[in-house]
């Protein structure tokens, strides 16, 4: 334990065997950001040079969202990868390489930059496949559009994750072009399948596993600003698996091989029925209590420092919930929940989603017939201590136990959650900066998103995903990122979120 | 009651009160078409006009087939009815005319042949569907290619219904040529709609109601012989209701407008879970039984005249049973059931199917998203005394019952049954006619698909689909009609079966 954190007797009401996703946690003092002193430097020199060259720092953005990288279609993930690699090499990265993989290749750079620190920069440069009917512009033209909050470039990955990302390395041409070299050695390590549950990651990560450990912490740029100016900082993520289930004629009796003429469904299985049965013995019948036996058993209470850390940020989701709902066009949570207990349900809750469902004629119309297989993609999110390979145990246990037997499992990929400590030095220079900048993070536990960072924490090293600006729309259709806001808005602009990255070199450089 | 019919003490095992879609009928003597007496006239002169110009029929079936109409879609519709309406002009039809509806129109022909009786001929010219992927051949391409049966048109329609329609108009066009005239007088009455249920059908048919009451009956030319050339006459059919089942986020609770991220499954409710819930509600595990309140509970026992034409059908369908599953990809049917059990199921069952279920990401890899609609195409067979509006209230009240009013239900298309008797001059003529060819019909209760013959029998015509010839296919891939079978089959190839239309027309000519 460190010198912040108070003692805390913390009850953990749901106890190990939750029975419901709604999840209480004792109310007690919280963890305060603004108890971290603010950074004191001022890098003027680089702060004038950033805004001197704010349009071609936006063209850089730009070049980056129009090259399409979509992992899931395997569209243009190559050139991407090789974009990515171009541009370190044009920033004066010592090493670059493609890292080939069973999958999309990673990218390594290594900034040598003969300082006594080293920051490994995590990066995806996936993206999710869209719906073009869905959005009003082309989501790979890399529009700035007019927005309620602002100037914004509109765009597949324009906050998910290429808008950041770039933004960062334009952080890092200013610090170069002006003084020559980084305060901190950069190791950048990024994956072209993020968004396919990072199934080769762990391979890309072990190649350079002896170096990495040598390092001082992981960095993620990312967009942490909400509309209102707030900044919302997580400690962790969740884990996640993916995977289907499909009934097929095959195995659960019906047409093997082609869908029949409907009418012979009075003497004739139907795969499609048996999957919707299947599923619907997964949850309660509002679908938001998971029914198989065990699956909340192995999650563990929070521990002490997140209950604390939690307590800090009750106030600020209070604030931001009623407009994440109408974000989403959501009327009420689960069982019309709000505040504590949503937050708490969010951070510490695990889930089994249905990502999409198919089977027989879809079309316009009428079409009338026996389809020989349906197809169910899920996914759940992980808890500590909860680990894909179990999940799928348990579901596929109960579906035997209660005669499923039939329903193909077919696991897609997944990785375990992973979480780091307030109590590290990059944790408390991102804080620092945030301080300086006036933008007093709301620090929390963990998101309620997936993303692979056990592999690096499993290294031993803090990993934070940090940085001002403001997006949405990620794995939605309209997706941005704020370019330029409104006047008098509290989110920063491109400008302003290079010059945190700026500000967070030096931080780090200079913590102890 | 008839002369042939036997007194007969019917039990109706299952009651008004059927809880299983299994269904028994008592064992008793049976109808036994070879009791009817075999068709005696020889026409000789149009046997031999269809032998010399059987290219140039087949010609026409092929020129049919390559009109796409497919309905659902509205590809070919319009021109389909054009072909069809040129078609019957140029046979010296004295009416000819496109019957404009609500959705594509129906054709009416009225051919003067000065006679003593009227046939109505219904037709159906619009076409299923496909999925050119599952095909062997280009479904529109009218392609005759060999197959174990013979020689078959290997198309969509090929079967269900163009190859046999127009086989029919080749024997109208063979005994114009030789004699002059038909025997009969004929009213045709076609749709563009069969595939979608028939939605305007009922509108086209009133404006010609009191013509059609006038005439001696209805024939629908369909192909009746399995592959071993038995042939199955069916006196009635299911009524059927099409109907789409949807969860959305307005309704259900979760995003109204578009996917969100699934992590926020752990605080947002999810319609795709929704459906799945509300459509298991609606049957057991097995997807077998319905369990809706009163679903079975109107359907009427089978009356004396049905139980006693069932039980002289058994015998044929064990001899079919086992290749009909063949051709499915079926092992087995529900509950291993087979033989009496199996027909009288598939005979005098409802059903409850799903054609079609989609919501959310259905294509490959990894999509994380939390859909906001999920929907379901349903289908359900109605035997007497159901009708679509009361099955449809029956469902709607079970989802309103169970808290799943937040459902919505849109019926899509929906008729009632229709069964017409065997004590009429219509069938006793088509009996006499399959008995002269040498295949002694399997008269049954009623096939288990559907089509609108309620508008017929409505206005008290009895209504036939009959014929020989062969095809498979319907509503699926690879859809054939067989023109030239195998030497020693017992399957009647294209002249066979336009021969079989000459006699029937001069059959019912002099029925009394």
């Amino acid at each position: 334990m460190n010198t912040w954190m108070l003692g805390l007797v913390m009850v953990w009401l749901a106890a190990a065997n939750v029975k419901s996703q709604e999840i209480q946690v004792p109310e007690a003092e919280g963890f305060d950001a603004a108890s971290v002193p603010a950074y004191q430097g001022e890098h003027v020199s680089v702060y004038a040079y950033i805004d001197e060259n704010l349009e071609a720092h936006l063209s850089h953005l730009v070049r980056w969202v129009r090259q399409k990288s979509i992992s899931a279609q395997n569209v243009g993930v190559q050139a991407m990868a090789r974009l990515l690699a171009s541009d370190l090499e044009s920033l004066g990265f010592s090493e670059v390489a493609l890292v080939a993989s069973a999958g999309h290749p990673g990218v390594w750079g290594y900034y040598d930059a003969e300082a006594e620190k080293t920051l490994v920069i995590y990066m995806m440069y996936d993206v999710q496949p869209v719906n073009p009917e869905d959005w009003q512009v082309d989501p790979f033209a890399g529009e700035v559009v007019d927005h309620p909050l602002g100037k914004v470039l509109m765009a597949r990955a324009a906050t998910n994750q290429k808008g950041p990302e770039r933004a960062f390395l334009n952080a890092l041409a200013s610090i170069i072009a002006v003084e020559g070299t980084l305060p901190v050695n950069l190791m950048v390590l990024a994956e072209g399948e993020e968004e396919l549950g990072s199934p080769n990651f762990p391979e890309i990560v072990d190649g350079y596993a002896e170096r990495l450990r040598t390092a001082d912490g992981v960095f993620f740029p990312f967009n942490s600003q909400t509309p209102s100016g707030d900044v919302s900082l997580f400690l962790g993520v969740k884990g996640t698996v993916y995977f289907e289930l499909e009934a097929n004629g095959a195995a659960s009796g019906g047409p093997a091989n082609a869908e029949i003429h409907g009418s012979y469904k009075a003497i004739a299985d139907a795969p499609a029925w048996r999957l919707v049965q299947a599923l619907a013995s997964l949850t309660t019948d509002d679908g938001n209590v998971i029914e198989v036996p065990g699956y909340y058993d192995a999650i563990r209470p929070p521990s002490e420092e997140e209950v604390w850390i939690f307590n800090g940020t009750v106030a600020g989701w209070q604030r931001r919930e009623a407009g994440v709902c109408e974000g989403f066009g959501i009327a009420e949570w689960i069982d019309g929940i709000s505040g504590r207990t949503s937050l708490a349900t969010l951070t510490f809750g695990t889930t089994l989603n249905i990502d999409g469902i198919w089977g027989g004629y879809t079309g316009e119309g009428v079409k009338t017939i026996l389809p020989h297989k349906a197809t169910a993609k899920l996914d759940s999110r992980l808890v500590p201590n909860q680990t894909p390979d179990e999940a799928l145990r348990l579901i596929r246990a109960h579906l035997d136990a209660n005669g499923f037997d039939d329903i193909v499992l077919r696991k897609i990929s997944g990785y375990p959650p992973a979480q780091t400590s307030v109590d590290t030095p990059l944790v408390r220079a991102v804080l620092g900066v945030f301080n300086k900048h006036g933008s007093i993070p709301s620090v929390s536990v963990r998101i309620a998103g997936s993303a692979p960072y056990y592999v690096f924490t499993d290294l031993g090293l803090p990993l934070i995903a940090a940085g001002l600006g403001l997006g949405a729309g990620a794995h939605a259709p309209n997706e941005f990122m704020v370019i330029e806001p409104v006047a008098g808005s509290r989110v920063a602009g491109l400008a302003e979120v290079e010059k945190f990255y700026v500000d967070l070199l030096y931080a780090l450089a200079a913590a102890r």
